[in-house]
């Protein structure tokens, strides 16, 4: 039986297209939202489309209760409310930290938090008993509307605990996608910083899904 | 006439890589360094190199004042003094920051400064009178010991002026390189960090020159 994951926040683009792509891949899912009856009607609409999946929707609180891995998928605005309502759900799990700091307007411009980024923010609110990963900033939302299309994108990875880190990369390679270690949680301030990069080039560029590769790594390091 | 470059700091690796293609390129070239008869060897092993090569050594300060566009390829330790030694020669000129802020001995971890970017760093060391772009901080130099090998690795171009950016990706485009306009100066943080994440996989996946691509955008960019 594999491991439930709640992915809070999990009626937006993002987290619905990343609980799409889990639950196609076997993992029973928890939507959370603040709003728990939205959570159920985007519940019902991933388990209508993958036959057999396990999908539930609940509070953000519940989902994160619930789940073992929990993902987090909020705007960057509701990012320290919603570690402060599921905090202590959290604890001896996997947090993966999904969360770009977008200040709009000016959402193609850099600007990371005094912490250098959400993700080293987040473990620094939530201890050392919850093992913050960040993964899946870079991965535009438009790939993941379907569960089998070739997303041509790079999950970079980066997290102080390697196990964990381990985790996440075989879970993007469940999802369909490919997994860079990309080394201590430190390092989400790369990722992070990319995705106002994304912004900008699709703007610039005239496009919809700008991501990232990794080039001089071997073709598929998450099989190793 | 192409206008002169200035590396300064030219005989370390990447500023020597950059100036043999550059050189390449057709343009005339002027390394600098701390240490004139150093610049001077170094500018005669890459005339020796390239046929017909206009290529000078000279201190610093001199190659500032010699070059219109400089391009900055110091340690980060050295960064601050550097520019202060060639602040009064870059009046009016286009400066191209190639430095990461890498903290010995831990440079697989991004440890940004306050500022945000060496480069923004830079800006306001130099004042508005200076036009700072950053590029070139994920390019291996081991791409550039030759000059027409194929450089695997894309070039994110970053700075407040637009013409001084286009002026950076065609340099790239010349040396054989895919110049992206990555938007505004404090863009910079996502490619500097991202130099710490490609030293971290190159330790990780035991390669040599590991480095980035974006997907989802035309496949030249640069000849727009």
């Amino acid at each position: 039986m594999k491991p439930t994951i709640g992915v809070l926040g999990g009626t937006g683009h993002e987290g619905k297209g990343l609980a799409l792509r889990f639950a196609h891949a076997g993992y029973p899912i928890v939507i959370g939202s603040r709003d728990p009856e939205r959570a159920r009607t985007t519940a019902a609409e991933i388990a209508g489309r993958i036959e057999g999946a396990s999908v539930a929707g609940a509070s953000n609180l519940a989902a994160a209760e619930r789940a073992t891995i929990c993902v987090l998928t909020v705007p960057y605005a509701a990012h320290r409310a919603t570690l402060e309502t599921v905090r202590q759900a959290l604890s001896g799990k996997v947090l993966i930290d999904v969360t770009v700091p977008l200040l709009p307007p000016k959402v193609t411009r850099v600007q990371l938090p005094p912490e250098g980024s959400a993700a080293v923010a987040a473990q620094a609110m939530l201890g050392a008993d919850v093992k913050v990963v960040s993964a899946f900033q870079n991965v535009s939302a438009h790939y993941l509307e379907t569960v089998e299309g070739f997303v041509d994108c790079d999950v970079l990875v980066c997290g102080d605990d390697k196990d964990a880190r381990e985790l996440v990369v075989a879970l993007a390679h469940a999802a369909g996608m490919r997994g860079i270690h990309g080394g201590v949680l430190a390092n989400a301030a790369a990722a992070e910083a990319l995705t106002s990069v994304l912004i900008f080039l699709n703007a610039r560029y005239k496009v919809k899904g700008a991501g990232i590769r990794f080039t001089g790594i071997p073709d598929d390091p998450a099989a190793r």
